[in-house]
């Protein structure tokens, strides 16, 4: 089963592309997209859509995961975040791909066992289930990946987790 | 000059187009598109997404003006709207119309002429600008039109708006 697993936001984005077959991880790719202010918020939406709409038509995944927004800050910048995953959600609906979503606690408890842990454990353990060299950078690429594994671990109950 | 106003949201995207020449208006069309919980977040964004396509296209605007959300609710219920607000910030980029927008606050001062107006103190003046028999419904249709003619106000100073 091949996963794409999402970061969403509007000036990165992080994805992180796995299969998932036998109980064993072999990843495919992983990166983020990125836009700077130096372009309108309708041309970095615009961007973001066509990166991912690139990045799915690719690697043709049988799933695409997206962590959850969680904020405790300001509402201008949810509404902000939330137009950058409006698009990305849209990206992935138009090529008829299922989406599901995962919140950062479940995320943390399928990829440490421990739905409290920090940032950097989980990064750990991104790096150690994949068998990679390094921590991926940036963040949002490690956090991508944890989330593609959150939906191979939950996959058998996905049905669970499509966005409704 | 040929606005489309629009009134953001998931369940329920307002709509108005209007033409702007000489100081006088001429109402084209306006309606709603609605969407309803039988469908999915994903779907309900790539309906949005597809109406607006479609209207933008057939109405062929020089202008697109969006109302800004403005919420003191909940950061769950911004995102949300956020989402839809960016598919229908994409519609109109993808093709290649200028986008702008304004605050409750610019549009209540431009259609009449007092920032804090009621609500239906902005629906009557719209009725009675666009010369319509009676006020749109829904709301967020009203809303739009009132979007729109307060674009045909601000346009000469257009660059003020544009979304950024």
């Amino acid at each position: 089963m091949r996963i794409i697993g999402i970061d969403p936001g509007y000036a990165i984005v992080g994805y992180g592309i796995i299969d998932y077959e036998n109980n064993k991880f072999k990843v495919i790719d992983y990166g983020a997209v990125t836009t700077t202010p130096k372009n309108t918020m309708p041309e970095r939406l615009n961007l973001v859509f066509e990166a991912l709409t690139h990045i799915f038509s690719k690697y043709n995944p049988d799933a695409i995961a997206f962590e959850e927004l969680f904020f405790n800050q300001n509402v201008k910048t949810a509404i902000s975040v939330g137009q950058a995953r409006g698009v990305s959600v849209l990206a992935a609906q138009r090529l008829g791909v299922d989406v599901f979503e995962y919140t950062p606690l479940q995320v943390k408890q399928a990829v440490v066992g421990y739905g409290r842990a920090e940032k950097k454990q989980v990064q750990q353990m991104v790096k150690v289930l994949l068998n990679l060299k390094e921590v991926p950078k940036p963040d949002d690429t490690a956090d991508a990946l944890a989330v593609a594994i959150c939906h191979s671990h939950s996959s058998h109950m996905a049905k669970m987790f499509r966005i409704k």
